[in-house]
Order: structure tokens, then C-alpha cells, then sequence
């Protein structure tokens, strides 16, 4: 009997053993699952890693080395804060942060001893009192004008160290003797910092901020295209097999709608980058931001499609096979104008083989036009055509909108001075397959910059 | 003659004068307009910035005062640097901030001990080399870790000082020999600046996250429904007129189109914030970031409609007429309800008073559809009312998405235990018809209607 009980509390005991471990087992699998995608989706991330643990561990060479140790002496940690706070995943965002960090360590450190030595006038009961007045003043001043979007966008940052050093200078001057022979040591260190991440970022597997907004701006319209291809084929065939095809993919574009904020981020920090592959220093950013707007435009009008496209609404057959192919043409036209659009973006040539995409997608909203006003639809009921005729309606703005967005590529064509390639390849576009083999920046030909200090800084206003 | 020519050098440098101070006049006035705008709009960022004077004056006392000094000794500057870096803008993100800070130095100081011990072990020689194979493993890792969106979304500046502590810790540990008194003073110091920034940013004039999300998703429903009600009244009134008015209010609703971001932002922050005036501690913040996905939703229709609203499209006046109605009472019904739920979020009471709208407006959508069956319009061109369709069409469109915003606020409702405030309205209510005996697609009790509501509108993703 005490067996069988010890054997039962043994066996229960061992179930629950092998739920708990299973449970842990598909978590620990899940989680590396997350972790290999994460690196599969984007393998610059695992780069970027190892990057960023061999610019720490280069910097702590400056405590190991006992000659380099003795020059900066205990500040030498700020040399690691500066790496940790300014390496960020861009070129970009690197020197902007460094930059930022160099400048307002400058500026606020010469203003911090200059707010010590007034406030030193003032006597040892009035220098305390003065100091925290400055120290109020200018904390409450930088705040509020971090509120300033445009300031906020770029100069955050520096404003935020610009704050700090100011008040560590002025309030340490109080109580530390050797003021200036720790400040010198200190921006000697974040120098170093500084320099040791813009280094590693800008040299090993450098990642471009600029290259990833073409690239965005590109892959959107791509999304947008895939969907309008496939809405020509799939909404407007005939009723009844629309319901077998669930393409997935058709759910792309709704990464669009929100891309707003990456766009404008990837813009700030494209804009501190220097020459690079394709892009000159002065590269027009903007105009991906007005590309951008329009795209989502586009999609807004997408996202008003999409609700067509698995509804069960039965158009009359008879409509529906009239206004076919002059819908069916809009969309896949307009489609086919967009992907070609991305890929000229992509292999930054002028948008030429659109045109006829555009001009046949504008023909079929025309030829929709006179097939309505024929006037073959007298006879049927206007309130069963309703979402074939708001279909159409849509499309047409789509169709529009797909002229804007081609405009303001011609504009940055023109702008960023797209070269037109050989004919050669020109003759060979018609084969889309080859536009997507064209890597999205090919600086592999162009011969190796040397940066120069100019080209690294921005002007500041 | 020289005269002549002096006073002219005068005359044009007075002109030159003249223009270059006026030019400075305009842009300091325009500069002073800005900064008024910037506290007018939101006169907490006047009081935010006060309140981060306040705290850093407040904790630079620990310089001026002896006995003070003498306890933190060097150390003291880490309680004004955590108050540079942990004071935000609302309680949520300061708290948020300062867990993150407190957390990961206590986690990473011991792990950075346990690794400065391991090091020590290996002698001085082996031990630069295991600290620097620490510090990279560990930089990678952490590094990659925070590429996970959930985990960057709330811990990332956690993240980024667990690898801080742990390197400063580990490294300088292989210098100084008072590292455990260091390593106490700095963490009471930053414990001092923590607790400093979220005292006032939690008494003094607080700033709820959670107040500012509720505040954004009902602002939002009120902006969309301020437009659906100026479009009933302009857009439909007969054509020639719509010229002549002007609306920019009805531009609010673009806001709308991106407020993704700041939405889930606010909902991190406003998960950290206690309990605050009708808030329990686990509001259900998640809810809002729903109602506002169909917030979106919504705009998105309307951004489609917003394009027929200055088109210059002559709708024949017959057909026109004949629709007007059911439209303008789909437009303004639905714009009153949007209004209603954003009034029941702000005054945190269940949106009873939205149903006999969202009542009305659906009955505009049936009255419209048998409006159309009744075949008046087989006289009409098509072509001409392909747009009054179209806005129609998206009206039904948006009338549906009002009736999914109310469920998700009826879900907040009981989610969060909205109150009802006065019994008085309480028993008003079985006059209305409540909320839960209208079924959500109505058209299907409906025998003799064919065709219902679900069929004139397409299905929501």
C-alpha cells in the first residue's frame, strides 16, 4: 500500500516533472526561434553586436595599459561612457551623436567655468547661492527648448549633455581644485570615445542610415505594387473562386500606413552622413520624406480597397464582366507602375519605363469613363453595382495618386542627379527579375573616400 | 562734393543698418512668438522645465553643504547626472526611467563584481584578458537583446545601463582598490538622484502619461467626428456654395492618420504610473491602443472622403437632392457619436447617450439603400454619380467603423469599471434602446430587406 502511494506520488510527481520541463523546453525553443529570426531578418543586427563589443573592449585597453592609464587617469572611464551612450546602429546616428556629444561637451564645459568664476566673485557665502541660480536657469532654459520639434529632432541629445556638462563643471569647479586639469583630461577621454565608435562604425561593415531610407521608400512602393498586381487579378475575376486564394502577402502594404516615423528618423540621421556609394553629402533626404507622404497617400486609398477584397458581395455578373478590364487594367497597371518606380529608386536611374505603365493605367480609368457613360448600365439596379463602382472610384484615385508619387521621383531623379544606364540594360528592363539582382547601393565600383573632417561635419545653425 | 559722397556712405550704410536690425527684429519676434506658442499650447512644459531646475538645484545642495559632501565625497556628481537623465516629462517615463536605472545598476554591479573576482583569479596576466572577454561577450549580447521590440520598448535604457555598470564595475575594478566603497557611494548617490526626480515629478504638478493617452484617443475620436459633421453640412449642400466656405478645422483629422507612435509610447509609460485619480494601477491601457488601431481605421475612410470634399465634380442636383439626406444623416450621425464616445472616455462614464446615433445613422444607411432599389435613379448617367457614390459608399463605410469604436469603448467600459454618474440618466435609459439588444449587423433581422447593411459595406480588417 505505501509502496503503491509512493509509487503514485512518484509517478505524479514525475508527470509533473515532464510538463514543467516540456513547458521550459518549448519556451527555451521559442525563444531561440525569436532569436535566430531576429538575426535572419536583418543579420547587420549580429554584426552590428560584435561591433559594438569590440569597440568597448578597445577602449578598455586604455585601463590595461599602464602608459595610457597614467595619462587619463580615473577618467579614463569616460571613455567607455562614451561608447556605450554614442555607438548606435547608423553611421548616422553615430556622428550625430558624437558630434552632438563633442560640441555641447565644448561649449557647455567653457560655459561652466566662466558661470565658476562669476559665481567665485561672489564670495564664499554668495558663490553657493549664485551657482545654484545659474544652474536653475539653465536647466529650465535647455528644458523648454527641448520642446522645439525641430531642435528635439536633431539636437536632443546634445542639448541633454550640453545640460550636464555645464552643471558638473560649474558645480565640481566648487569643491575640486585641479578644475581645469580634469576638464582637459575628461574631453580627452570623450574624444577618444567619440572617435573610437565613429571609426568602427563608419569602417567595419558600416551600416547607412541613407541606404535604409532608399531603400524603405523603394520596398514601400514595391508593397503597394504587389498589392494592386494582385487586387487586378483577384477581386476582378469572376465571383465565386475569390474566396480559395488567400494571399497573405496582399497584407504587406499595411506597413506602410504607419511608416511615417522611421521614415523621418532615418532622414535625421541620413542627413549627418557622409559621402557614401551613390550618395553625395548633400543628397536630397527631404524629398524621401515627400515620396513617403505620398506613398502613404496611396495607401490610405489601398487600405479603403482592401476592404473589397474578401467581401461577399455578389456583383451582377453581367456588370462585373464589363467593367473587367478597365479595372482589372487600372490596377495592374498602377501596380506595375509602382514596382517599376521602386526599382528605378533602387538602382537610382530616372523612372523612363513608367510612363507607359502610367499612360496605359490613365487610358483604362478613361476607357472605364465612356463604358459608363454609354450607358449600358440603364438597365441594372444601382444599388448592387455600388462596390464595384467604389472599387473603380478608388482605383482611379490610386491611379492618380501613383502619377503624384511619379512625379516627385522624376523630382528626386533630377535632384540627386540619377544617371540613366547603358542601353544595354536598359533593353534588358522589360525582365524585372534583373532589376532586383541590382544590389541597392553598388558603391563596390566606385574607388574608396577618404573622409575628411568637413565632409564628417554638419553645419550646425 | 565729398560731403556729398560722405553722406550718401552714411545714407546707405543707415539703409543697410536699417534692414539688417529690422530683418533681426522680425526673426527675434518671430523666435519670441514661437517660444509663446510652444507654453501656450501646453503650459506643463513651462512647469516641467521649473520642476527640472528645482531637482538639479536640489541636488547640487549636496556640493555646497559639508557634512553632505563629506558623506558621497567624489560620487555626488552621479546624483546630478541621474537627474539629467531620469527626469522626463510625465510620472510614467520618470518612473519608468528610474526602476530601469536603480535595477540594472544593483543587477549589473553584482554581476561586475562576480566577473572582476573571476578575473582576479587568473592572474595578472590572464586577467586583462578575461575582463576584456567579458566585457565583449557581454556588450554583444545585451547588445542584440535590445534589437527584441518588446524588450526595447520598456527596458531598453536599462539594457543600455546594465552594460554601463557592469563595464565601469568590472574594469576599474582592475585599477582601484576601493572599488566596494566606490561602488557604495555611487549607488547611493544615483539611489539620491532617482528618488530626487521621481519625489517632485510625482508631487509636484504631475504630468500623467495615462491622463495624456486617454486624452489623445478621445481628442482623436472628437476630431473625426468634428469632421464627419462638418462634411454632412458642406459637402452635401447643393453644389456652387461649397466653393465659398473653408473649413481648416476640418484638417484636424490628420493628425490622427499617424498617431500610432505616440499612442504606444504613452501606453510604456502610463504601465509604470500608480494608481492616479480615476486610474487603478492595471488600467487597462492596452484597450486604447485598440480603440485607436480603429481609430485609425476610421480616419483612413475619411482621408478617402476628404478628397470629394474640394473636388469640383458636378453631381447632377437631381441626384444629388434625392441622396442628400440619407448622407448628411450618415455624416452627422456618425460624427455625434464619435463626439459621444470621445465625451463618455473623457468623462469615464459607459457611452450610453451613443446608441439612438449610431441608431439614426444606420437607419440613413437602410433609407439610401431602398432609396437606390427604388430605381429613380435609371434615368441618371452613371458616369455623373460615380462620385456622390463613392462618398456614399464610404460614409457606409465609415458608419461601420463608428459601431466597432463604440464596442471597443463598451469593452474599456466594463474593462475599467466605468461609472454611471447620475442615476437620473440611469433611468432614462430603457427609453434608449441599450446598447446590447441592438445586434451588431441589424440589416439580418430584417426579412424584407434582401440586401443588408454588411452587403453595401466592405468587411474591416
Amino acid at each position: 500500500m505505501a509502496s503503491e502511494i509512493k509509487n503514485g506520488v512518484f509517478v505524479h510527481n514525475w508527470e509533473w516533472f515532464k510538463a514543467l520541463s516540456g513547458k521550459l523546453g518549448t519556451k527555451i525553443v521559442e525563444t531561440a526561434r525569436k532569436i535566430k529570426k531576429l538575426g535572419q531578418d536583418d543579420p547587420r543586427r549580429i554584426i552590428h553586436s560584435l561591433k559594438f563589443g569590440l569597440a568597448l573592449t578597445l577602449v578598455s585597453l586604455i585601463y590595461y595599459f599602464e602608459p595610457l592609464y597614467k595619462g587619463f587617469g580615473n577618467s579614463a572611464m569616460y571613455a567607455v561612457l562614451t561608447v556605450i551612450v554614442v555607438f548606435e546602429f547608423s553611421v548616422g546616428a553615430t556622428l550625430g551623436r558624437g558630434l552632438n556629444r563633442g560640441l555641447a561637451t565644448l561649449v557647455a564645459g567653457a560655459l561652466g567655468f566662466g558661470a565658476h568664476y562669476l559665481a567665485s566673485l561672489a564670495g564664499e557665502k554668495g558663490e553657493p547661492i549664485l551657482l545654484g541660480l545659474f544652474v536653475f536657469l539653465l536647466a529650465g532654459v535647455v528644458t523648454f527648448v527641448r520642446f522645439f520639434p525641430q531642435l528635439k529632432a536633431r539636437y536632443d541629445y546634445g542639448l541633454l549633455i550640453f545640460m550636464l556638462t555645464f552643471c558638473l563643471v560649474s558645480i565640481s569647479g566648487y569643491r575640486e581644485d585641479e578644475i581645469l586639469e580634469i576638464a582637459h583630461q575628461r574631453l580627452s577621454t570623450i574624444l577618444v570615445g567619440c572617435s573610437t565608435s565613429v571609426f568602427i562604425c563608419l569602417f567595419v561593415f558600416p551600416v547607412w542610415a541613407g541606404d535604409d531610407l532608399h531603400n524603405l521608400v523603394a520596398s514601400n512602393l514595391e508593397k503597394l505594387g504587389s498589392f494592386l498586381e494582385s487586387f487586378g487579378v483577384e477581386y476582378l475575376k469572376i465571383s465565386g473562386d475569390s474566396k480559395e486564394s488567400n494571399n497573405t502577402f496582399m497584407d504587406d502594404y499595411k506597413s506602410v500606413l504607419n511608416s511615417k516615423q522611421s521614415e523621418e528618423c532615418l532622414a535625421n540621421f541620413a542627413r549627418w552622413e557622409p559621402r557614401h556609394g551613390q550618395f553625395r553629402f548633400r543628397h536630397p533626404w527631404k524629398q524621401y520624406l515627400k515620396i513617403g507622404s505620398l506613398t502613404r497617400q496611396c495607401a490610405y486609398r489601398i487600405e479603403a480597397l482592401n476592404g473589397y477584397v474578401n467581401s461577399e458581395i455578389q456583383i451582377p455578373a453581367e456588370f462585373r464582366s464589363k467593367i473587367q478590364e478597365a479595372c482589372t487594367n487600372m490596377s495592374l497597371e498602377s501596380g506595375k507602375a509602382l514596382k517599376e518606380l521602386a526599382s528605378a529608386i533602387k538602382a537610382m536611374t530616372p523612372p523612363s519605363s513608367v510612363t507607359p505603365h502610367i499612360v496605359k493605367s490613365k487610358d483604362a480609368a478613361n476607357n472605364l469613363k465612356s463604358l459608363l457613360r454609354s450607358g449600358f448600365c440603364k438597365e441594372i439596379d444601382l444599388l448592387e453595382v455600388i462596390p464595384a463602382v467604389t472599387v473603380a472610384s478608388l482605383l482611379v484615385d490610386v491611379v492618380c495618386c501613383t502619377e503624384k508619387i511619379a512625379e516627385s521621383i522624376n523630382e528626386l531623379a533630377s535632384l540627386a542627379h540619377f544617371q540613366s544606364v547603358e542601353p544595354m540594360v536598359e533593353a534588358e528592363k522589360p525582365k524585372l527579375l534583373h532589376q532586383e539582382t541590382i544590389p541597392p547601393c553598388f558603391g563596390v565600383n566606385e574607388p574608396h573616400h577618404v573622409i575628411t573632417i568637413d565632409q564628417l561635419s554638419p553645419k550646425l545653425p
